[in-house]
């Protein structure tokens, strides 16, 4: 059994998505951040980072939405999430998840909280950010004109879940992922899938629902 | 049959390491980076980002080395570098695995390549890492005490390897992580395995060896 802490559109959202996406029962525990809960005594006993998601499985909790992911996939192989260990697509799972993971979205921890470690530097912080996942965006849509339409080639999986909710995070930046096209048409082809539209729903998402 | 694609003690020292304990058979060819080598056209038809690793596996590069680290714990079961999938410590590993990647290691690159994205911002830019990355040894030291000796407690893995290379990336910083207790006693504990005289004599690691 499984329970989710997440804060509507978070890191939580690749998570939620897995869950969606493999039928998993879950429960959901919303986290009020700009009333500061990811900071109480009760979530850091959670979450000692004090950060969105924590997936609480069978009472333990772990956090990383990216390390819940892959936990996921490997828990439920059966949702065909990513390539079995052993396969030969199995690097090139890896190779992107990881680079999704230390790549891109540390630039959008930059973005949204550039003053974090040094706020005086903010306003360079989140410039430098900007033009490193537009270059991030780049080089995954010359992946997706060669290798596409999904990130793996032919088949759905967890890299594109990744992949779209960093796309959604990018919806108010002066270049969305949007506009380059492999990434707008991997974006459509993603959020017509019932998992978005349950995902979107079950955390009151409006904006690019 | 394993060729590793390697500059000295940069990403590749956590793929190279991970080869020496596991005891697979691997040929070594250096990537000369002050010589632009990542950037000719033979090297960047295996590894189109340009940079190292790239692990080649029976013919196929790959990169990433997070990745590659545990794509090679995976393929090398018996040397039980990573926790099985399935077991209970599976989380923990996945969890540290994922912070070092896209916690940690992104404000090395940051701290090694300030001007990367924004060159006038680039004191800035190293300034913020500096202060990310004492906050990450920070969280580590305090995992360790904890829970320690190693990341994953009792037991030696992946996961240290990944920290050990981390460490000699900070030699040279105002605070090195070997400033924290822990770290400290970490470092020399995994210092003094056959694998670490072995990785710096093979890439021919004079400092922090």
């Amino acid at each position: 059994m499984y329970t989710l802490y997440y804060a509507p559109g978070s890191a939580n959202l690749l998570v939620h998505l897995a869950l969606l996406e493999i039928g998993a029962p879950h429960t959901l525990e919303r986290v009020d951040l700009d009333a500061g809960q990811q900071r109480s005594a009760a979530y850091l006993t959670l979450n000692p980072n004090g950060v969105v998601p924590t997936l609480v499985i069978d009472g333990v909790p772990h956090g990383e939405a990216a390390a819940l992911a892959m936990l996921l996939a490997e828990r439920h192989a059966e949702a065909a999430l990513a390539p079995a260990t052993g396969s030969a697509q199995r690097a090139d799972y890896l190779q992107w998840m990881l680079y999704l993971a230390n790549s891109l979205q540390p630039l959008f921890r930059q973005w949204f909280y550039p003053g974090d470690h040094l706020p005086g530097a903010a306003d360079s912080i989140k410039e430098a950010a900007r033009i490193g996942i537009e270059k991030c965006w780049s080089h995954i849509d010359a992946q997706l004109a060669a290798h596409g339409p999904y990130m793996l080639g032919d088949t759905f999986g967890m890299v594109d879940l990744y992949a779209l909710m960093l796309m959604r995070w990018s919806r108010n930046m002066p270049r969305p992922a949007t506009a380059w096209p492999q990434l707008a048409a991997l974006a459509a082809r993603l959020k017509a899938r019932p998992s978005w539209k349950r995902v979107c729903e079950a955390e009151g998402l409006v904006e690019w629902a």
